[in-house]
């Protein structure tokens, strides 16, 4: 709230336009991302209004628009699905105690500065996600542009299904997806032709959406298209949402647990990657345990009168930004907007053709389908090009949470796999200079009593074996060796197996008559290896640096003990 | 194989001696341990033949001996007892099964030359399992010490239990007790002390349970302790097993997936640690893959002769390598020693009380309990004492799967967690050298618009953020900077997320007016950084060296830009 204290007269009038225009632009996606999440549309409407208050309360963005969107609405969708019946009241009830569940979560998490977790999606986890459930929205969507209820059930019923299609409902949502396709790629440029400024003509286009409601609500009056077969939104009450609150019983909670945490997780990384995107653009900064406050609040709100989960909307943040927006003000009067439309004229969105807002919903997605992340992740690393892609399938084939518990699994799963794989470089010097090279990269002067391993991976369980074998494999190359160093530049951390392997590597090399060295022992693993035996009785010397090292083991060879005791 | 091609009349007299004592020593133990499966005590015996054979053949270890352990029947008893009543037939199939499927996993992950694959088992893991494993081992013998048939099973029937243990029991089993413990501890000593040479000593010591075995045989024999209320072994069948196979149900089969993939992955794991300690002490090798095989078609032989699972054993192959035993033709022998046994003198076994293979067992697992291990691991590393503890405690409290699964989840998570929080120092030049050192622990000269900072940590997901906020830390530390220096000598590896990061990093220091450069890029780093936008448009210069660097970029201060545009 630091932002109301020094609230600056300079701010008012972006903060009041955008506020109108974000209100009014929010009207039919809210009520489309509602009928996504198989809710009725009012309650996208009432999600748009307590939500955004309580993010501007305690969130810490200054553009982050809040609301309904696309993937809270399909994770609710998908996530009740198996609990209730789609459209019955005990899902709306479900619906909202999720919303409830999810804000206290966030807002618990935020108090508890958890929310360094997030840290533990990864880029491509995140983006096979967005991708398999903007595939799933589509998916959920078309149906809707045929004027059918939902997809064949059986290659025999897809005839009857095309039959049962009502060519009426296609025409229109044809005509309206043209019209949204040209205001996001052309309105904008051939307003500009016709002499309205640049961020005027920015906006207009961006409102594009609300204009093929006002018609089509006209239309359907007009020619009664409700009684001509065109599904339509149905019923609308006026006036604004009251304050509810009624106790979950406890099977319900249970059911409810895994859910509220993946919408959680999945809102709070969206708003928090959206929020710091918008705050590098003004060179504002983002905390993170702060978001989580804000979101938690945002959803609370929701839950209270009668929404579903929210999270910061991308579109809506952008148009807030490019309205003027300069502080959650913003947020507060596009309230006020949404508010006055609900009092007056809600109503009448009652005749609004579902098909218009299933448009909305396929425009409003199809961005989502990242396939340049894959293209640039696959290229940059097989396994993160494959962890993206298996997240996606996931969420399409084994369903939201088995998609991202996939996704996280294998995230880490390729960081062990990564780990285990060490580099381990025989050193050599670079002839009359203090550095020391890769002899397989570079032209490196070697001492043959004296191997040198530069240890390229931090040394832990999954790769003690490896490292073991990589040294005992430069030393049936090297025969010669009588002292091994161990360069530990990049080891950042040894645990207690790589420590095991150390110390009966080093018995084994003993009994050899080969004495092992250390050089160049980062202070952190020092102070841990400080009181080990290890440290204390087997090593041999441990130096600052390679080349101190190289110069004093250099001078040092022994004459060769005999093998008879062997 | 090899061994037997290449086989040496020398070695001959130590493979008989210890094929004698090793079959002879494994008779109480075998049985022993077939009860503490819950099954028939002549089971133990038949996994003690086929098994070491079929090791014989595929092993790489020439002093491993494979047979039934204590944990391999804990294991067959704790994942099995919820499938089937034990004791009843269908209990003992599912057991022979377990070890059949078993055997087929470790044969095929050994064609897949899949061994790498128990590297994923830490040391505090291991040990926790083994801990929580000889603790459940030790409450399931404890009834059997008192005459009892298992444990009271609410607080008012201890009193009933106690007064129904029968004190003969108790009597003997305290004895016997006494005797394993005397021969473990003085009997070697004391019988040297008798003129017998060191390791004829030893042996005889070794072979003290079965003088107990045989004294208990014909004490119940002669007061036939039967009829007052000891429990004794039965009925034991004379004769060789035959080889039988049926085919399990899928339901069956798929019940013991589970149960198969944990017992396989303990049994190797344990196994291949031993056949290394074993062949460190000969400067023999082991081949993980090869071992997979052995143990594969020693589990696999055991199922075919109605045993239950297998693997090598820690006491068993010391007592092989103590006696003498030079290849796994020792092995062939004990395995004839039991025959003959099986063939002449088994049916008397029938007479031996139960407490005394109780006690074998309570003998054989209590130094199982690794105090040692837990205090190392928590001096060195308080994650890795943790994960030991909730190891063993998982065992003990959510059992055999959820105790391992547990163990691991814990390792990963420590791991990703150390990683999450990496060491970012700032350097500078230690005076008149080539060497730069963390500013917080080494008198250095820094250059005030150079910042250089060392990264101390793969760049990956878990830590990315907390990297840009050190390095913005570093930034507001040192508020003249104007060119940044990440030495990333000790990077490893960088992963999307964190390219990612920099990407933006690198964007948002332009705006700042602040070029980002490299230093002392690792080869396999760079290779993979080449082909991106990042390293080709945004940064600045890649050094090899950090000296270069500072020479460079210390030389190079620009005038400051104006901030009026901010």
């Amino acid at each position: 709230m630091a932002w109301l204290r020094h609230y600056r007269r300079a701010w008012l009038g972006g903060d009041l336009a955008a506020g109108l225009v974000v209100g009014i632009m929010v009207i039919p996606q809210s009520m489309a991302y509602a009928m996504l999440a198989g809710l009725p549309v009012e309650v996208g409407l009432y999600a748009s209004l307590l939500p955004v208050l309580g993010y501007a309360l305690f969130g810490s963005s200054m553009n982050l628009s809040v609301g309904p969107v696309a993937v809270t609405g399909l994770m609710t969708a998908a996530l009740l699905a198996p609990l209730a019946p789609i459209g019955s009241g005990q899902y709306l009830q479900l619906a909202i105690w999720l919303a409830l569940l999810s804000g206290l979560m966030l807002f618990v998490f935020g108090l508890l500065r958890l929310g360094f977790l997030a840290n533990f999606l990864s880029h491509p986890v995140i983006s096979g996600f967005i991708t398999g459930a903007a595939i799933l929205i589509l998916l959920s969507q078309l149906p809707h542009l045929l004027g059918l209820s939902g997809w064949p059930v059986s290659p025999a019923a897809l005839l009857d299904s095309w039959q049962a299609s009502n060519s009426l409902v296609l025409g229109m949502g044809l005509l309206a997806l043209l019209w949204l396709l040209y205001a996001r790629s052309l309105l904008a440029a051939h307003l500009r032709w016709l002499g309205l400024n640049e961020s005027l003509a920015l906006l207009l286009a961006r409102l594009a959406p609300i204009l093929v409601v006002v018609l089509t609500v006209l239309a359907s009056l007009y020619w009664d298209l409700a009684a001509r077969g065109v599904p339509v939104v149905g019923s609308l009450p006026a006036g604004l949402p009251s304050l509810v609150w009624s106790t979950p019983d406890l099977a319900s909670l249970h059911s409810l647990l895994l859910p509220a945490v993946l919408v959680s997780l999945v809102g709070f990384v969206e708003s928090v990657s959206i929020a710091q995107s918008l705050a590098r653009r003004k060179r504002q900064s983002i905390d993170a345990n702060q978001e989580l406050l804000g979101l938690g609040a945002a959803n609370i709100g929701s839950g209270l009168t009668g929404g579903f989960a929210v999270c910061g909307g991308f579109s809506r943040s952008m148009v807030n930004i490019e309205a003027g927006a300069n502080t959650p003000l913003a947020g507060v009067v596009a309230v006020g907007v949404i508010g006055l439309i609900l009092l007056t004229i809600a109503p009448w969105f009652a005749h609004l053709p579902l098909v218009v807002l299933a448009v909305v919903i396929l425009v409003a997605v199809t961005p989502l389908i990242d396939l340049l992340s894959l293209k640039r992740a696959w290229r940059y690393d097989r396994a993160e090009g494959l962890t993206l892609l298996a997240t996606a399938a996931g969420v399409l084939l084994l369903g939201i949470e088995g998609g991202i518990l996939l996704g996280i699994s294998l995230a880490i799963a390729a960081q062990l796999w990564r780990g285990s794989r060490p580099h381990v470089a025989v050193v050599g010097r670079v002839p009359d200079t203090q550095y020391f090279r890769n002899t397989k990269r570079h032209l490196v002067e070697i001492t043959p009593h004296l191997l040198a391993l530069r240890i390229d991976e931090n040394i832990f369980f999954a790769n003690t074996k490896a490292i073991e074998q990589a040294i005992h494999q430069a030393l049936s190359d090297y025969p010669d060796t009588q002292e091994v160093l161990l360069i530990l530049s990049a080891v950042n951390h040894i645990d207690s197996t790589g420590l095991d392997m150390l110390s009966e590597l080093t018995e084994g090399l003993a009994e050899r008559d080969i004495r092992l060295h250390l050089a160049e022992v980062k202070g952190p693993v020092m102070d841990q290896l400080a009181e080990t035996d290890w440290l204390n009785q087997q090593v041999g010397e441990v130096f600052p640096s390679t080349h101190i090292a190289f110069n004093t083991l250099g001078s040092l060879k022994r004459p060769r003990q005999s093998d008879a005791g062997e």
